[in-house]
């Protein structure tokens, strides 16, 4: 088993398209400087949020490799998502990722067709690992999203046994109990990522000290307050800033999440442009509404901001 | 709107049944002794841990005839779980609740037909309320029993303008950002009872002052030992008591949750009988075998029994 | 196994009410009337069209009786749906069934507690059947409102052991693969009824010889032409007449279709009164424009009405 | 709205593997030989059964240009899968296929990030048709892996504006009422593909002229008999020809489908290899004893055979 654990709070990063919805590289260092202006401990590069099936495996390594230029020599930590349907581009993309010196690897299953059984998983996970036998892995369980709820404490039982690179799991799962089976789990030797953001304080409640989410990009600040205030007990102040991201998560919600966060990130001068078909994006009316409701939300003060 | 709080540990109770299945009503008076003993606040029953839907009506006015018998002058309050598919007789339900003197009622909604919309739960309620007009009501909101994903605030709204009683929600959902939406609606003016045992502190941690569970019938010193630690702001014993709770559960659900839980009561001197069908129980062996695993974790002690 | 060939249509029936919901039973003798003067088989009575789950047992049970008293002498058969969640309910009713002369029982599963085995099902059908010793059983298969979604040929293979009174199912699955297996079952000693009116034709094709639905109730002159064009192998026929149900359908579904159904059945002067909460009604303006609709559509006309 | 109707028998074709599970281009013609002999009128290549979410866009290029060649100038149509989560690698199929001369494309919509509505559907379909604006498009229906459910009458509606090549639909979806819906829409201009191999009778009783199906790989010769069986009114036949179907299927099944399904193009002379991860195979011992019922099934006989 590999010693790695992961801390604190990791974003999990938009990709940047240009208006035209082709790739916009040249937004990647303004990103990473927001997240290491707002406290981040690490990037998670392409992944849901990062619209991975949307891109093509080309665009994913030059994502990939872009990150790791931008990145290189700074404290913030990359892990590069490089889950897919087809195993043998999720091969090559942690190929890559161990190449270009990534810190760690994380995938989904293959989800239209999906593994039956949790034996099915780990061999899928195998073929992955053994392309990038030197960086962390860690399981990305999005239940919500594949439409696969396999046990995750049997996962690592029988990861721990054919995965030597297994780190954790990247939970974005709402079951609180297989969390804590998860986090106990081999005498507490995986790192467990807590992957909703807008319950952060029930994840540390039950023991979380690593979160991942996608809001972590645009509203840091406010789980950077949540954090230390239940570090000192302070319940009143972390479940106030909580009830913000509440607040904040619904709003973007109406309008459908992922073109409005796309929004969020334009609004805070960090343009990572439209999200790409199937998802919809807000109109010229609808990202002028929302700007004046994260205004009157506090969300657009300077220390949102670069 | 009624002003209501229950806080503290609710226990949903089982329905005691005789070897054979029949109602055996001369268990219930050690039922109350035991979550007295035990300190919970108030017995909800007839609730899905009851297995409401396989009593028939007249056995459910028995039902709680009975706990109000038992009750009369004792600190225990009762909240008559009152949901069913037939409204006609949810209403005769709730009409009976509050002629016996229960401190409130609860129901879900009927499931076989599905209310569609949130005007049409609320319709539903109106009817139920209107039959118990002077006893607070609290939707039982239990999406993976019924398959009703309605918007508990949208409820909260609408059921604030239209229903008189309306006090908060059984809230047995895994929602963490609804639960909290649902905490601050209204100015905080609603109970929202947590659900979810085996993530209490969780819970706690976002604000719940009130719990409804299963578990709380036979092992309430575990959390009630969490609750005085998160008082004290000592997060070791309380997630440690948590995890004796998810092992707990666990270990139940490996054989089947409600015929196991109800080996657990006789284990613990309290024989409520079998389930009904469809559920299963227990075989003798399946029954030794758990009473040696409880033994070992620390469940058959003094402080659990009467 | 019992020998209880049901065959041709059978109409799933609403059960009558008053305007103010209370029931009317007499408007029996005009349903029944109305189904013998369309060529009806069988009248299925108390099942989801006959909103059996908004039903008190002391409603079921008086609908039952009213039925037999109105059936009686007549070739219309009566088949009584029996399920419901509570199972000594479902016993009682099955025991009434027989004590009143019904010609056949049907029951689903519970529900709300769902057997989670073929096992288990066999077991619940143990009790249903064993009250009502002489009459044949027809399992109710209706997945898309139970969520129980079991095996049919594995349920006849245990129950052609278990349940001496098996006469088949009631097949309200889309799963016509399934109901080929079922069909053949046992040397095809078994009733699988078709229950997917709208596909009338894919059934027959398939070899039903017998089918339960709702729209049977009001529209039956159409299934009618369908399975005597089958017969004559004029297709043509048959498929514009199936075509005209699929149209009548999408067009109730489309304003709610418990209600509007009730709404057809008044139209055609069988005043079966509104649906019982949470299913909708139309309003008058939408009945209106149903009846314009119906009438342009030719569902109207005298062969339609008694 | 271009006019394409394709008729008859469209087998869904394997994407043959050496065994270490490399593509393997040699087996095409084969392959091709295979359906040609047994009176397919179309291949379907890089569909669900061609394993198209397992294969990297490189190798669905290169087979896709293979089977061109492999087909030219012979009466075996070919239909190209171009479906994917990626719109862009989509497009890139698309525009290949007309390339090299498909006779259609076909594409099932992105399904880990899901269109919500019929008008984002169609918005994906405008970016694939786009990219091959002379080839006939089919949308492919397939809930039951995609997870999405969208009205596929209004789809042909808001297509039949804006898609000018719109074809038909793949419709592997048990509702025989939207099948019908969809046959007449636009005084039946689409042509709508039957996608249930197991149900064919209830297709060509609905009106099907076309199918599509995984199992006309192996055992077209049964298909041909029901389609011949059907159009000279003889029941007998094409009822006892699809039961063979449904006992075929059922054995593949209970085995794994996908890898049970290459093995009997294995042991009907025309290997396929192994299906890649998540898909399971069969191990030696299973796939002798497959060989053995097959042959008990009369399933291997000549004119199953090259």
């Amino acid at each position: 088993m590999i010693s790695h654990p992961i801390t604190g709070l990791v974003a999990a990063t938009h990709t940047p398209f240009h208006a035209d919805g082709s790739l916009n590289l040249g937004m990647v260092e303004k990103q990473a400087a927001h997240l290491q202006h707002t406290g981040i401990a690490a990037a998670f590069i392409g992944g849901t949020t990062g619209e991975s099936h949307s891109l093509s495996l080309d665009e994913r390594k030059a994502l990939t490799k872009r990150w790791m230029e931008v990145t290189a020599g700074s404290s913030l930590k990359v892990v590069v998502h490089v889950g897919a349907n087809c195993l043998g581009d999720v091969a090559a993309l942690a190929a890559q990722a161990q190449e270009v010196g990534a810190d760690a690897i994380s995938a989904l299953a293959p989800s239209y067709f999906k593994p039956r059984s949790v034996a099915s998983l780990v061999d899928c996970c195998v073929q992955i690992t053994a392309a990038a036998p030197e960086l962390p892995f860690f399981l990305y369980d999005i239940p919500s999203f594949t439409g696969i709820s396999l046990s995750m404490p049997e996962f690592l039982t029988m990861g721990a046994e054919r995965l030597p690179t297994l780190a954790g799991i990247k939970f974005t799962n709402p079951d609180g109990m297989m969390f804590q089976q998860c986090l106990y789990h081999s005498d507490s030797a995986f790192s467990i990522l807590w992957g909703t953001d807008e319950c952060l304080i029930a994840g540390l409640a039950l023991g979380a000290t690593g979160a991942v989410g996608s809001t972590y990009n645009f509203a840091a600040p406010i789980y950077q307050r949540i954090i230390r205030a239940f570090g000192e007990n302070d319940f009143v102040t972390a479940r106030a800033e909580q009830k913000r991201s509440v607040e904040l998560v619904a709003r973007l919600a109406s309008v459908g999440y992922m073109g409005a966060a796309k929004s969020v990130m334009k609004i805070l001068g960090v343009d990572v442009g439209p999200a790409r078909l199937p998802h919809t994006n807000l109109d010229a009316a609808q990202e002028k509404a929302l700007q004046a409701d994260l205004e009157e939300m506090g969300l657009l003060s300077a220390e949102f901001r670069v």
